[in-house]
């Protein structure tokens, strides 16, 4: 019943989209911590669906957000030179285009968490400090939380489109 | 001008009140890494103005939130060690109940964002991992979303006040 209420109350896109359970996936082993760290933000087979249904407006619009994420590293002129010292802007740029549209694919599962986990390791490995991945994370929320903001009609839509979003 | 239109489309809280530029303040010293922090994730005066609106609403709702947050952790059994170990659920309780309220008070200088930092560092100590903590900061703010949605009318209101919160 929740689900099909949700359901009608679709996003808009440039390109809409009908989305339903069957296009999403929520897969994790129950032993696992991914499981523990799922359960405790509350991540559920609905918000993958919302996040499926924000992917055509993330994808037409992904191009700006990185742009703005790397922009807004420049405040921080070491962790210019750790881009430098180990990767380019122009190359992350690509990675981080890539990775953002996984985020909206609704496909979790252990494979998926794996690959976040390996991403995490390689900025610990890089000697990026956890408070400048949380800045950088919190700006990357805002360029989504604009974006949905500016393309939902409804308060119900945009609180559950962005209460998906933030899940990450 | 964008100001005076914030002001009037107030949230709607159980004592509603009238807050503006003089209520808050936002003073950092320039040349530290917390003046960099804030503006990587864009946090402005206008943000105080509308974390300092909603302190009535969270204050007459911090028991349930504060509740809602260590049953929350009881998911990860390591966490309840930790907490066991180094205090209990029942200080835990009193302190954060006091770091939320402050939260809103909308007063950030660099005696507020050294405390925040102290805070910081003590979890390093406990060896509390990054993610439980990310997973923790992520309930909080679903419990404050869940409230704020559920106290304020339009989806502009809703926007800036979930805006200013997810800052911390
Ligand atoms: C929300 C925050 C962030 C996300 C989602 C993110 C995402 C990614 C992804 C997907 C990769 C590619 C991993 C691979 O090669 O498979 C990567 C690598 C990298 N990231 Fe980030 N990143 C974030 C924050 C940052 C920040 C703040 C810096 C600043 C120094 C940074 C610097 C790098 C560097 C240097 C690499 C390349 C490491 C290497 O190939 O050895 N990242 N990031
Ligand atoms: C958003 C997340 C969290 C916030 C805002 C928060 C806030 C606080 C605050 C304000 C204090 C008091 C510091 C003081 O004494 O001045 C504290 C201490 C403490 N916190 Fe947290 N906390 C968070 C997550 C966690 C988690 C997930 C655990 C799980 C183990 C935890 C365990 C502790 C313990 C054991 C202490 C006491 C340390 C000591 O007094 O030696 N906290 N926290």
């Amino acid at each position: 019943m929740k689900l099909l209420k949700r359901k009608k109350s679709a996003v808009i896109t440039e390109k809409p989209m009908e989305v339903d359970r069957k296009d999403v996936r929520l897969k994790i082993d129950k032993s696992s911590d991914f499981y523990k760290q799922i359960q405790m933000v509350h991540l559920k087979q609905e918000d993958l669906i919302q996040l499926r249904r924000l992917k055509p407006l993330v994808e037409n619009n992904i191009q700006g957000i990185v742009n703005q994420f790397y922009k807004n590293l420049e405040h921080e002129s070491s962790l210019m030179d750790i881009i430098e010292d180990n990767s380019s802007i122009e190359r992350l740029k690509q990675t981080l285009t890539v990775h953002i549209q996984e985020m909206f694919n609704g496909q979790i599962d252990d494979a998926f968490l794996e690959k976040r986990l390996k991403i995490a390791n390689i900025h610990f490995r890089i000697g990026l400090e956890p408070k400048w991945y949380m800045c950088a994370f919190q700006d990357l929320l805002f360029s989504l939380m604009k974006l949905i903001n500016n393309h939902t009609e409804s308060k119900e839509d945009f609180y559950l489109a962005i209460d998906a979003t933030r899940k990450y």
